[in-house]
């Protein structure tokens, strides 16, 4: 499948409403327990796709199409929201991201992007030259991506709850 | 985390919410595409998501609590959606899956299952024993699998468009 904007903003204008369908007034144990180890728990998830609406996809946009001769990227912080998170609840999170991200697509679209556009690149600090369909379509893709991790994130919860089946669920073993 | 029926329902009543918000009215490409080769694409997923509901979940309920003494379940079709979903459109396999999912989880409400009863056999004809516990478990554990696979199989519709960026997205490397 080819790359559009549009196409990109369906999924990017879906991704609060299903986070909210799938956690909203759920029991914390659901949200608040990780996969064991350092990894993260559904909270933390959600802190880090608001700290990627306030500092990584529309702040690089706006470093691609900028003048400025040195387009290398911030390298974007994937622990911040540990502190940043810090004292708010879920709701609040959830209510946070849908603004942002509201925001953010009203951002992208209010730039009238053409395909000359698209093909503008920015400096990646680990790999280098990307365009801009490149971010916009990884800033798609990352939200599938953490969608498809909450699911393990919750399904794991009940990861000895399903006995013999856990060989027939794929989720489990990952 | 330990089996509740409440905990489980949390999860069982707001797939179908989840899959309208993750596909509704969005472009065909998202969900007609599939992962490549014989794998199923989203339509196919809900297809399958709606022959459950007809014939797995409830139904193997039934036979662990009835009092007949063969409780060995029927194994269930998983390609059968291939034939059932024919001729219909995604808008209305989620109806139906909606509408069939409230009426099973009315059923599961009804039957007001104790303790007791969550340790009740059937037994899979694959590998044996199993509790209805366990059975409730795997009931919500296959929704979220699904959720992640239907966010896999879009995500890959995007697999060439990021670019470098594959390497950073676990999803596309699934």
């Amino acid at each position: 499948m080819s790359f559009t904007i549009e196409k990109s903003i369906e999924i990017l204008e879906r991704t609060p409403e299903v986070l909210e369908a799938m956690m909203k007034n759920i029991s914390p144990e659901w949200t608040e327990n990780n996969e064991g180890g350092e990894t993260w728990n559904v909270f933390d998830v959600v802190g880090h796709l608001v700290h990627g609406e306030k500092t990584d996809w529309i702040p690089r946009v706006e470093i691609i199409l900028s003048g400025t001769p040195d387009k290398t990227f911030k390298p974007f912080d994937r622990f911040v929201q540990f502190e940043e998170s810090e004292g708010k609840t879920l709701p609040q999170l959830l209510d946070e991201f849908k603004k942002l991200r509201k925001k953010n697509i009203g951002v992208l679209r209010s730039k009238n992007l053409t395909d000359k556009h698209l093909e503008e690149k920015g400096v990646h600090p680990a790999f280098g030259e990307v365009t801009l369909a490149q971010l916009l379509a990884t800033w798609t893709v990352h939200d599938l991506d953490h969608i498809a991790q909450i699911s393990r994130v919750m399904a794991k919860q009940y990861k000895e709850e399903v006995g013999p089946w856990i060989k027939y669920l794929r989720i489990l073993n990952l």
